[in-house]
């Protein structure tokens, strides 16, 4: 028998990106393998399946690969949380504390109600700035996240354990060290 | 029997979005609706499912929402083709025009090759710049567009007709005439 799936054999890492000393964990090459993207979204599928999924949250834009997928197969709808000034109708926002300076997400205002279970995915839990961002802006709505959930997450950087502290269920296919 | 799917009877109309004068086809409701989304993905699905495609390329964003599940569903990798500067890994690159300026996309130079079989995803065909530009680029790795397709054709924008002069085959499940 072959060993397990482990998304680490199809990430790729890219030295001094976006600037030097960052480690960058590129998903393209997990994204563009057949079965290494199938055996994603079935990890996550086969988590929730039985959750009454009301809607899968997916934050702009390498959540959308993830969590589009995800909502298809539990039978749900998708909602996007955008950078801000993509979305066209009323919003609600919330920003959030980069290196350098703020930036901001929105939902739309009808996009999720009260009683909506939702799953909350991107591709990657660093400082969590955007997932908590996300998080605020679900439930300002009134929906409840049964988890939130990456391919990838950099413990070090301190981002799950802040989702954690504000009773986030958290999880992460994989994880890298020493960020 | 009640009426056959027809995806505008989910697209909300924005008027004077993103400004004056032009009515903005959302989406987002459509994505939101478990149904509606499903119907979408599985006309794309039903489709394709006999072509033999080996991958399927989505733009960024709202190209990577359709374009992922369709990936899952066909059993192919996703390939994404991005706005300048999202990439980390050695790039190919295409210039397209906006009404002022330019704007480029690009694409992984290792992510498609010689004999690959793809489609093209975006969510709307209006000018076709983005389209136009995106199927250069896979054609430069020498990747065979089996076919571009979107949820919403504008022909009176143009981009269909101009997306067919280079040969491309075009599909768009739904159009608005009059834009």
């Amino acid at each position: 028998m072959n060993s397990v799936f482990d998304p680490k054999d199809y990430i790729r890492t890219i030295p001094n990106w976006p600037e030097p000393g960052v480690q960058f964990r590129d998903i393209t090459t997990l994204l563009e393998d057949a079965k290494a993207f199938r055996c994603v979204i079935d990890t996550l599928v086969q988590r929730y399946f039985d959750s009454e999924i009301t809607a899968v949250v997916g934050v702009d834009a390498r959540g959308f690969i993830l969590g589009a997928p995800l909502a298809y197969e539990l039978k749900t709808g998708f909602v996007p949380v955008r950078k801000k000034g993509k979305l066209p109708f009323d919003t609600i926002t919330e920003s959030y504390q980069l290196e350098y300076g703020t930036a901001e997400v929105e939902l739309h205002a009808d996009a999720l109600k009260a009683g909506d279970k939702v799953i909350l995915v991107d591709d990657l839990i660093a400082t969590g700035g955007t997932l908590l961002a996300a998080s605020s802006l679900i439930k300002r709505l009134g929906a409840e996240i049964v988890e939130a959930c990456a391919i990838i997450d950099l413990p070090d950087l301190g981002g799950s354990q802040k989702l954690k502290e504000q009773n986030l269920n958290v999880f992460a296919l994989c994880e890298y060290e020493g960020e």
